[in-house]
């Protein structure tokens, strides 16, 4: 297939997380995209936060944020806060706020997985910062566990693509990780 | 909502990308989940890889690295390249593969968006290493592209939620992106 080449600004698509933190302490939250599991073991998580942005403030404050993942039902609420920021805007009455071990990342309770994160190391740069969290604590609403694990359906989490600025739910189970391409492994052994 | 503490290993829904590089002369990919946006300007990428991957051994040895974009019909390579190591098994013929500026990054052809990265900081963690690269060149297929911009639902992203360990495809259009929570704006200035 032939390709061409488009704007180096691309992004891949995006889970939704709503980042949590506590700025002058008051419970703050925040919209973003660029949030990906960081560690295996211990479990860490890293969010790319905007130099200038208030949660950036909140981070750095308490060393310690949240990331909630909210469900499509919260679309909203979710936009809000990535369109208005702290500084403007007070968010700590938006959810129902509630606290774990680390008591300084506010979660919210209306999402149905919230995680409190302890930060391990920040990476600055040009324009945003690698925050990077342990995740000290995982807190799920019962009715998204199925046999001891996270339901995504249930779940029913967003998804971000740019630069068309679009949120999406999940879709079909499309196939069983680590299992859908064995068939492949058969056929290398063939040949 | 009630909430219990679950067990803290949770991964947020990850969007599917398949790693390229180039170990020994010799094109490689692997399947990542951990790979997010880093920096807005100049545009940046990140993806987490496990220390004792062949993936890790390429990125260090050519201080480059691409990040290709499956659409789901690519199901069973994409799951076969996170099944199998390359220090195993020889997979630079498993795709149509190119080159771009930086010579040493490969990417695949019939991935409808591939992205060439220019090494820029590695993170280690104690399991994983977080790869940072600027975005030297996105490559896109015609037919993904829709008045300039990616068109998601034409490059048919894969995700992948765990430990269920299942892709998924992207679901319905949810919203806008910066619209879709305009009206709480107005409901907070009449406040």
């Amino acid at each position: 297939m032939d390709k061409t080449k488009i704007d180096a600004n691309f992004f891949i698509p995006m889970p939704v997380v709503l980042v949590g933190t506590q700025v002058s302490g008051k419970a703050n939250f925040m919209t973003a995209g660029w949030c990906s599991r960081a560690n295996a073991r211990p479990p860490m998580i890293l969010c790319g936060i905007g130099n200038h942005h208030f949660t950036h403030r909140g981070i750095e404050e308490t060393k310690t944020f949240s990331v909630n993942l909210p469900s499509s039902k919260l679309l909203e609420k979710t936009d809000y806060c990535g369109i208005v920021s702290g500084e403007k805007a007070d968010k700590s009455r938006l959810f129902d706020v509630f606290y774990g071990s680390l008591k300084t990342a506010p979660m919210i309770s209306e999402c149905p997985v919230c995680i409190e994160c302890r930060l391990v190391q920040s990476i600055p740069l040009p324009t945003n910062t690698i925050f990077i969290g342990e995740m000290a604590g995982v807190y799920a609403n019962g009715n998204v566990m199925k046999e001891g694990k996270p339901d995504f359906e249930a779940i029913d989490p967003l998804f971000l693509t740019m630069t068309d600025n679009r949120y999406w739910t999940l879709g079909k189970n499309a196939g069983d990780a680590w299992r859908a391409g064995r068939s492949l492994i058969s056929n290398d052994r063939e040949s």
